[in-house]
């Protein structure tokens, strides 16, 4: 029986980017679930484990393997059914042997910024008490790589995907002109910023931000756009494998 | 001479949301700008002492007072202006006579949302080496608390002020229809989702989280209205001030 399970935001590639809070969590847990495959490149698994040991924790360790999902599915139902095998995969690998108390999860990033753990909870039967610790998003390490604001003064700010970028072009609402200030592109495998007009269109784009292998650019889109493809790629050569995300601003940088 | 300026993200109301890297920072920093009137209440005051406490730093500790903003001047350039001054209050503060090495700042969060001490940190010449360490955001410490996810299904998300939500309704681009799912409202003085049709929305709200007087309330807007309205004006009238966030989505809470 899982009475409490706690999903403690990891961070984007770098251990110090755990809060005291997560560090506590992992201590205070009698059981942390560590997926092994699927999910995770072996640099991810080795992340999860310097994670671990930095914080010193005797919970004993449950690992598990992330399902596949299901191509023969409608989207909707592939997805609610490759969440529901998740959830099944935490409880074989708690068994009936597992230590009561809190169990753990790490979570990449933040656990509310897209990603299915919470969802996955909910669908757990009888339901366990939630427990989420905070992370910092691969949103935050960016903007600090750069060190640029994410907001302009007072100026909303819309985080959004690359199919969404795609889908929709930039969004222009014309009762809300402001709107068009500042994007942020996360899940996006295709440098989908190519699709917009460059006209004034500042970029500052990260990609396995927080690790070392961190790689930045920045400048207008019509003057960087080509590097920033080719970075993708050798970055992604390098490493086996990338996440990247960026920031689009309209107006010229405002450093004041 | 100021070589290196480092923004140290302090999370919103619990020491515990220092990450390891700002732990760190702080105590490789060889002198921390506190501020001490002016920005803060006495509370946030106490909540960097306890954070540098718990960092056991040894880098020299150097105050200083917040200007007051100039009521006569025009917005952008009282902005300008009151920047300059905060400016020149850090230098005033570390005089001739402050240790060699790198100067560090906690900023209430994340350094990059709604705040303006990069902007500040831009304008001192010359200019220092910017170093940004993310902290957990409102935003973040509100999802967390209430254990749901920040975007739907890779929904976009809308970060706001209140300001901009009195100004311009909830935004409705028909090009982009799903950018109306979730709609997240900081720096609003005026419990401004009172201005919206309340009809199909739901409300997830916060104030002083993260910190001991930390309260939550949620449920449809037509629903709890009020009794958030009642609660803001209790919790602000008991600790003498208060910051709330909240997050509003239109269709029905996405908890599967
Ligand atoms: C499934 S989402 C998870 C986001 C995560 N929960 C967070 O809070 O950042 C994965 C996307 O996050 C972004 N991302 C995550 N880690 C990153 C990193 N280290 N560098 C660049 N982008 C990253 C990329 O846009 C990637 O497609
Ligand atoms: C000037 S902004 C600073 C935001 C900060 N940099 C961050 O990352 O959260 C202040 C606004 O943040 C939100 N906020 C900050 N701390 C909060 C807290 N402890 N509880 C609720 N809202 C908070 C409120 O909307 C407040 O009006």
């Amino acid at each position: 029986m899982m009475t409490d399970l706690w999903l403690i935001g990891m961070g984007t590639g770098s251990p110090a980017h755990v809060t005291l809070e997560g560090m506590q969590a992992l201590r205070d847990a009698a059981v942390i679930l560590l997926p092994l495959k699927g999910e995770s490149k072996e640099e991810l698994a080795a992340l999860r484990y310097a994670i671990l040991h930095a914080a010193n924790t005797s919970a004993e360790i449950r690992t598990f393997d992330y399902p596949l999902r299901d191509p023969a599915l409608p989207y909707a139902d592939r997805v609610r059914v490759w969440h529901d095998a998740i959830a099944a995969r935490w409880m074989d690998a708690l068994g009936a042997d597992a230590p009561r108390g809190p169990v753990a999860l790490l979570v990449w990033g933040d656990p509310s910024l897209y990603d299915s753990t919470l969802r996955i909870a909910r669908r757990l039967i009888p339901p366990p008490t939630l427990r989420v610790v905070p992370g910092i998003t691969a949103v935050q390490a960016l903007t600090a790589a750069h060190a640029i604001p994410l907001s302009t003064l007072n100026g909303p700010v819309r985080i959004t995907t690359g199919r969404q970028l795609r889908a929709g072009g930039w969004p222009d609402d014309p009762r809300d002109p402001d709107c068009k200030d500042t994007l942020v592109v996360m899940l996006d495998s295709d440098c989908s910023f190519r699709a917009l007009d460059p006209v004034g269109l500042h970029i500052w784009w990260g990609a396995h931000l927080g690790s070392p292998a961190q790689v930045l650019r920045a400048g207008p889109v019509a003057e960087v756009a080509d590097d920033i493809v080719a970075t993708r790629a050798d970055s992604r050569a390098r490493a086996g494998w990338i996440m990247d995300t960026y920031l689009l601003r309209r107006r010229s940088p405002p450093t004041r």
